[in-house]
């Protein structure tokens, strides 16, 4: 059997760090996995029905791996990828997964290609590199393990070892799948997430609908500021009660404000009635991360920030396949002045606990760790998305550590929609991270002991603790 | 015999990742070279008459050198680099030499050194520490090896092992020396590239005159917006038919534009009588990099574009010496924006090649990776310029990698004047790649046949495919 | 006695290269300190008396120390902080210690843990691990020390072996502290640095009468523009004959101009009567640059600028701690624009030493590395601040060496007002700086020899020749 996975991959090179490396692993692979934000489907908890052919479960949904091979020339269609408009796509799995196989060299040094030599090991005990020639029969194995009970979703939660796990819900999703989970037999801990960006961002396209749906909901007012205020603490408090630690704001800037109550329900005024202009609606986008911040403080729910993404940069892609298609680019994100106003109003009160995350890595050692190294308020997120990856990782401490040290970091997000994908996630953040406390520990940097513990911390009590799990 | 040069040198430290390295490397090291982007003179391959004297071969045209003992006080003149003004400057080979020989210690950890030791010792079989002791000695050897017909530029070219080079003339070049090689009994490839900034750029100072040749030359009415395209159409063909595979764009940003036909005519008019402002003028480059785009589609041409390079920062140094004196610095450069409106034209074309560098590494994770990882039309130009060097290759495969892969890069450029440094310059890469593709090897993340293939790929084949050579 | 300080801390892992490193260092660890950019107090070698308790000596002074408690939720006061406003805080050394070693956990990887352990048993000979156990202990050790001669500040100051140590006083400080060390029959070199920030900054909240005072003690009418250049000229010999060999200029920019003196004139006039706007009393920065260098080309003192720091980011903080309590965070800085008009004016001129300095790493590569090479007067400030850690001062070295050299960097600054910890903030810089040098010459790219002789300029050589000391 090929070392599909090497027992030593991902830890550095040089054999007495290695050696460090793979005994703090050692200490924590086993660990429980917290997974506090993401963005699997609380369907698949709640009706526990078998996932679909094996390249719609691990190829189609994954941006990472369609915008691989559409950068190279292949089409979204051609790749399972279901076009707006009704026309062709390729519906057949075996299809997918061959043209996938063929061109998986492309994915040579990049994650994915960890995660799913993982996911095809550990998960369906793969002990073939999928290439042209295994495409076939990797394929009919993965397809008859999916008709099996133990590759349902529960059974795999359990098999996962997942402690508990953060979905991520819009303000005015319902929950019922949540309520369902709640609500059967079963004890897996699947809890939601507060992301109220449709009901905030007046550029959303159904933004007003949006708010009325709101307002229904919560049965609020969201025809004013006040009650539109309220609709949120109301929304809050529902998805608090079906296990809501925390909240997630997606926003293409860090800006915040904070502006007087009065120009603050002015500003809403001329948001609901679609009469605000490009900078207003910007003002209120920032004074809502601010408004969200104070609700923080009185409800608990920590408080999470992903900005900086230029969604659907494509508008070709965007307008036939709609968003999460691979075209979602990185910008230059300021935070500095950005977060001022908040930072102004709630940034040195302890009760609060605002995750930060990045795409911009030039803002790691200039910005973020400076901040977090400061304000009672602030914590890091780990390194995310593109970065989510070992040289990311890796990056991602060197830059943050000396000034932010490691307890204002708040352990690992998988932040993905890959349900298979989790423990390759959490395993390689582990090691990456092990490998990072080694080196400091052949530097002399650290005891051992204290490498042990921090390892600890990062695999898994960070998260419990920022996260209040 | 003192090693100027270890067979080890610019491997990891590391002793497996290096035994590693070194049996990649030795896989790759004797392949053809193939230099798709430079900037040797095309005169030296069509007369083939010897090389002046060694200052003048490897100092004075050469930026690298000059600004760095520059930096420290020494003249442009006393370094042999002849003033505009006609103000007196060091004439004598042996003195420039001697110089530069007692100053060699300031280049201590930079490319230069490295360049310099490889060649004195490859090309010349000097096995001397080059300093003020052995200036004179040394200054000897390399002046008589130039006497000699081995040390012809063809002779050389054979030498070196270049398979093909590309050098790069502007829009309103004659490619007489092109054509003489052509018609030469010599076998070598050498090839032009398409350069139009002077034609484009309305703030060339000989813009309008440059227009009226490019009129003459292309036989079209470069007087209307319609004549002016096709002049460029004109041209390009002339140029391909000299071997060109690629046109070069080297703007101060890399902002594109996207006008209707009727609003780039008007736009057009303005700029062909003087009349258009700064924003105006801007506009029209940027226009110009997608309407070079769309004939990229058109004729095959790869398309190049170097942004970010401040020209003659230092105005006293351009109003002396003139362009190309080691004072072009590089200013923060945007990608997500600025490419937006050709991207949204072209960027989805699998038909066109656009091959991206830049002087700002911070977009090398947050813009150009994710940018590449999706646009089938993009690819990443190799680390440039003052990144053209051991820990700048190092950082652009560590920064780009995770995200847009191996694939979506193109080999190296060597993008040099120095025609003897162009085996130097390529056996770097080599090791660097190597030493790269070893450590992920080496940590697992790469199997062995794999890190074989893409160092091949890397220090050959990606370069011939994506240029089309 | 546990290893607080392994003998190999900090030298790369890989055992080959870890012994090039120790061999090097050793070389140069005894070397004399030279301290030519600095915080500490001229009070301290001037009356000789003997420091405070431990926890005022080594933890509520210590910006780094404080706000990484802070940023956990542990008040300023807690830590001894004392508020403008009257309020309560901690004042007993002991309770702050304790409350400090309880959460010395925090500071894993970060520079202060490394720098405390180096002191604690260095120079205070503990041997047992800070923590919540052997606080009591160690403080009643330490508060023994303090009150014994071989520790007051001139008795350390030798053991220490420091040649020569700058302070940093302000335009209009009397220099009582420097001259009474000059008086006396010590012989200890301690000497000032010109910083003329409260006399250059109209945003100043004393502005007005600082300069008022400057005029005083200069002689000069700083009501005029003239007279006001002619005060800095007079204070710049006043500070030379205490010592100084330069001047020191923090701004928030890295902006520069270069006006008419008739313009010039007319812009201190309205900054002089308050009626300047923002964007006036920017440009006047800008132009004090200027004329800064123009100064220091005739006095020949050696001109450093610290710019991008966003002093005091909380307004809470500031308003009841005041400056320097840990609040003060980079933002992003451009050099390539900014200092145009500077180095336009004086950046060829060879009698002038300008040493940058810069908290947006981001910079090194793109901007600071390449103007350096290329400019005469420009040398780089070591790593700053955050980045005066053993990450922040790899970074550097990787980012700035290929494109400037060694020769165009300047030495180490601990640049601190923490006396005790300056032997362990250059014993760092010297184990990082042997560490890189080692990895050149276990990667081929230096000889040995050449590493001894770039590791004696780092640790001792440029300092020296770049401060005129």
């Amino acid at each position: 059997m090929p070392n599909l996975n090497h027992p030593d991959r991902l830890f550095p090179a040089d054999p007495d760090t290695r050696a460090i490396a793979r005994e703090l692993y050692d200490q924590v692979k086993d660990l429980p996995i917290v997974s506090p934000h993401g963005h699997t489907d609380p369907r698949w908890y709640a009706q526990n029905k078998p996932f679909p052919d094996p390249a719609q479960l691990l190829i189609v949904p994954d941006h990472y791996a369609v915008r691989m091979l559409v950068s190279q020339g292949i089409g979204h269609h051609e790749l399972g990828v279901r076009g707006l408009d009704g026309s062709d796509f390729e519906a057949d799995g075996r299809t997918i997964w061959r043209l996938f196989a063929k061109n998986y060299h492309l994915f040579a040094g990049t994650p994915t290609r960890a995660w799913l030599d993982h996911t095809l090991e550990f998960l369906f005990g793969v002990d073939t590199v999928l290439d042209e020639s295994s495409a076939d029969a990797i394929y009919d194995h993965i397809a008859e393990c999916l008709t099996q009970d133990q590759y349902l979703p529960r059974a795999l939660f359990s098999h996962f070892n997942i402690e508990v796990i953060a979905t991520t819900e819009a303000a005015i999703d319902d929950l019922k799948w949540h309520k369902m989970i709640a609500d059967s037999d079963w004890d897996g801990r699947v809890i939601t997430a507060y992301r109220p960006d449709s009901v905030i961002d007046p550029d959303n396209a159904d933004f007003s609908a949006n708010l009325d749906l709101f307002g229904e909901l919560s049965g609020c007012d969201t025809g004013n500021w006040a009650g539109y205020l309220d609709a949120h603490r109301n929304r809050r408090a529902f998805f608090a009660a079906h296990g809501a630690t925390s909240t997630d704001h997606g926003h293409l800037t860090a800006d915040t404000a904070n502006l007087s109550e009065g120009a603050a329900g002015l500003l809403f005024d001329k948001i609901r009635t679609g009469g605000a202009d490009v900078a207003e609606r910007a003002l209120f986008r920032g004074q809502m991360l601010t408004e969200m911040a104070r609700m923080s403080i009185e409800d608990g729910l920590v408080m999470q920030i992903h900005p900086g993404s230029w969604r659907g940069h494509s508008p070709t892609v965007h307008a036939r396949f709609g968003p999460d298609k691979g075209f979602d680019i990185p910008k230059p994100t300021n935070y500095v002045a950005a977060l001022k106003p908040l930072l102004d109003e709630v940034g040195m009160d302890p009760r609060l606990t605002l995750v930060l995350f990045t795409l911009d890595e030039g803002a790691y050692s200039r910005e973020l760790a400076p901040l977090a190294g400061a304000y009672p308020a602030l914590r890091l997120g780990p390194a995310w998305w593109f970065y989510d990856s070992p040289e990311g990782m890796r990056r991602y401490r060197q830059l943050t550590t000396e000034t932010a040290g490691f307890y204002n970091t708040v352990g690992f997000n998988d932040d993905t929609r890959a349900f298979p994908s989790i423990p390759a996630r959490h395993d390689m953040a582990r090691r990456i991270d092990c490998g990072y406390l080694a080196g400091l520990i052949a530097e002399h940097q650290l005891r051992p002991e204290e490498g042990a513990a921090l390892a600890r911390e990062l695999a898994y009590g960070l998260a419990k603790k920022t996260y209040k799990l």
